[in-house]
């Protein structure tokens, strides 16, 4: 019955549903059908819910999922696993494919190395369509989904993509050489992953052949899997600029709580830190008491403005969208775009701050500290991730806390020094 | 000179070069070679790039640019443009181009009707593989890029794909029906954008068919416009939940103060709601100014903890993982992580007060209004954007002001409200 439902499921859905359950109903649901388990489920599984079902699983079951997949998969299955699991799974595998994964896992995580597959079909740079097609139907084991035929020169240095297409619809006599695209990108086997995604993005790539140091061809990376980094490094970035460390919906909340804890700590350094300023001006506040109702709209909206800016750079920097040759226009935009929206909530805050203080030494005083606080935002929300991203640190992860500790203390310290200023 | 340096780039790299001069520079490097416009580059520009270029290019150069492109290509070019750049466009195009592309602008924007391109290959069903070789040998205008033969009924309702490299395999005598790919989805013609990025990621596909009402064959889409899809709707999610609008670094200072006004606008009222709450508690303040000190670091805190619940959930919702059955149990961890890192950061801030101000009565207010606030930020950080996607509403446009609105009103009143029951 179960297995009846679960039938039409594609692999990714059911490891959707197999997340969204609970531990208990998870182990149950596997032990239920644990004759046989689609080791694509296993590929498709988030970390931390993979490793619970590869602990359910008995070896048997695991070994037969396991030799199903393609080389990169069972790379990508157990790239995270403790060295014991590992080597279960490593042992389940053919001499062949064992040696493929192992060679795999010899490269840095996260390279193009670990990306690729190692199955390719390629062909010598003198064949002519003819050849190749004979090849094609004599091959016993070509991979599933393939989309180029990679010509090769005799030291197997990879000089072109000849289409699928291509090769069908030309004469059997005509040269390979002669049908490769214009366009041919290798991808060095050491490469990040996220500069992979960004090429294959970039430049429209289906497949892209990776070299070793020497160039030589040792595998190829397909746009599905690029497809997967690409949402993996948004996902990453999107979660860095909240202060959320890896995590997931699965995460048990023990995990959650010390993937929560880090951020938290540093906002409370830098609070500690804008509360210190404040501290500084207790006097104007004890006798000026409108000043603690109107301090936290400037950092407030100082901390916005800069979350706009820093959030645009992060995201430009990323897409390489921002780099040395425009770094100096943006930084001017950003601070005009501060000033211009500082005078006019300077102008909007100056009046509200008139109509309900009766004070137009207050209304002065917020303006001022608006104008600056937004100016400042506009710069520093720019600024840091920059230098961050210069001194090769992800921006996506420091520059928020930086960003607000610098629009907070600008914030208190230009309100209540104008306010002491000028108000006592 | 210029034509040499150019030469080797690649459209998308020019493109990035040409939004990374200014307008100046810009108008001048086209002008030098504007004998002719590769097409690839407009298609590769950002939309306010692509109008001030488009508006420099000459008739004649830009009907040569426009021929070159493929149609799905040409309608992305022509569907953000006004009527009468976009009438010089289609005027350009070859009758069956022009029809294609005035098909494909007649369905939604954002849906797959825009994205998928006319061109398909396909063959009836009871065809047997030397057929389609010799139909796809004697084809005159393939696409250049494709990977799936779609096999048809006889009222052209899809009914399976066959990928080239099976195809090439195969005897010729094997009949088509015979080498389908086991998956196979189509794609409703009317279909958001953002399900069918969706569907690529989810289900690795590489080529999909696209439907009419009437399930009849209309197009296709690929995965690489899939992967630009994919990246868009990251780029909007993570700007919109910084409070930035469509944004791109090419804007000019004026749209940018317009893109960025309308969050801040939002932000000024909710922190003079949040002003308002303090400003209930001014006779409190008057008395205990270490009260306007320490009050902005719970809120902070709470602002904190409030995004980052709010970002993972706003993710969540994007990638369909945070669903009605698993809804409970997120926000039951969310407010208990939202305790568990209360109630560690009420004792370490519970600390810091005492030694600071000396004062056992405000280390307990502190602490009490910390939990409080974590807690309520957890659960608003979930349960806001769950009921913002409920209602139609993008979680993650408007969660932002929402939560924080929460966090800060809750944090104020707690933290004041526990001082003027225990401290006066
Ligand atoms: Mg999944
Ligand atoms: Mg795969
Ligand atoms: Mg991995
Ligand atoms: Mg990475
Ligand atoms: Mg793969
Ligand atoms: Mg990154
Ligand atoms: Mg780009
Ligand atoms: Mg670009
Ligand atoms: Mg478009
Ligand atoms: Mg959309
Ligand atoms: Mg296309
Ligand atoms: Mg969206
Ligand atoms: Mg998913």
């Amino acid at each position: 019955k179960l297995t009846e439902l679960m039938e039409p499921l594609h692999a990714a859905d059911i490891a959707d549903l197999l997340e969204q359950i609970n531990s208990y109903d998870r182990a149950r649901l596997i032990r239920l059908y644990d004759r046989e388990f689609d080791g694509e489920i296993l590929s498709e599984l988030e970390e931390s819910v993979r490793e619970e079902v590869l602990g359910i699983l008995s070896p048997q079951v695991l070994a037969e999922a396991v030799r199903e997949l393609d080389s990169d998969d069972v790379v990508d299955l157990v790239e995270d696993l403790e060295e014991d699991q590992q080597d279960a799974i490593l042992n389940a595998l053919d001499e062949s494919d064992r040696l493929a994964v192992q060679q795999a896992l010899s490269y840095p995580e996260g390279s193009a190395g670990r990306l690729m597959q190692r199955e390719v079909v390629m062909a010598p740079e003198h064949w002519n369509v003819g050849q190749a097609i004979d090849h094609l139907r004599g091959s016993e084991n070509l991979p599933d989904q393939f989309y180029h035929i990679i010509l090769v020169d005799p030291r197997l240095h990879p000089i072109g993509n000849v289409t699928l297409g291509r090769l069908m619809a030309a004469r059997r006599d005509v040269l390979l050489a002669d049908l490769t695209e214009d366009m041919f990108r290798t991808i060095p086997v050491d490469q990040d992953e996220e500069d992979v995604a960004y090429a294959f993005n970039q430049y429209h790539l289906i497949s892209a052949a990776v070299v070793d140091d020497e160039g030589r061809l040792v595998g190829q990376i397909t746009i599905d899997d690029a497809m997967i980094v690409l949402d993996e490094e948004h996902e990453e970035d999107i979660l860095r600029l909240a202060g959320v460390g890896e995590s997931s919906l699965a995460d048990r909340v023990v995990d959650t709580v010390k993937g929560r804890f880090p951020w938290l700590a540093v906002n409370l350094v830098t609070a500690i830190l804008a509360s210190m300023v404040i501290s500084q001006f207790d006097v104007v506040i004890a006798q000026f008491v409108a000043l603690a109702v109107l301090m936290p709209i400037v950092a407030s909206m100082g901390g916005n403005a800069g979350t706009q800016s820093l959030t645009v750079a992060v995201r430009a920097i990323a897409t390489r969208d921002l780099t040395g040759s425009n770094v100096w226009r943006v930084i001017r935009r950003e601070v005009l775009v501060g000033l211009a929206n500082g005078v006019f909530f300077a102008v909007a805050m100056g009046i509200i701050g008139l109509i309900w203080f009766n004070s137009f030494g207050l209304a002065l005083v917020i303006g001022a500290a608006m104008v600056i606080n937004l100016v400042v935002a506009g710069l520093a929300g720019t600024v840091i991730p920059v230098l961050l991203d210069k001194f090769g640190v992800d921006p996506a992860l420091a520059s928020g806390a930086f960003v607000t500790t610098v629009t907070d203390v600008v914030g208190f310290f230009a309100f209540l020094g104008f306010a002491a200023l000028y108000l006592l």
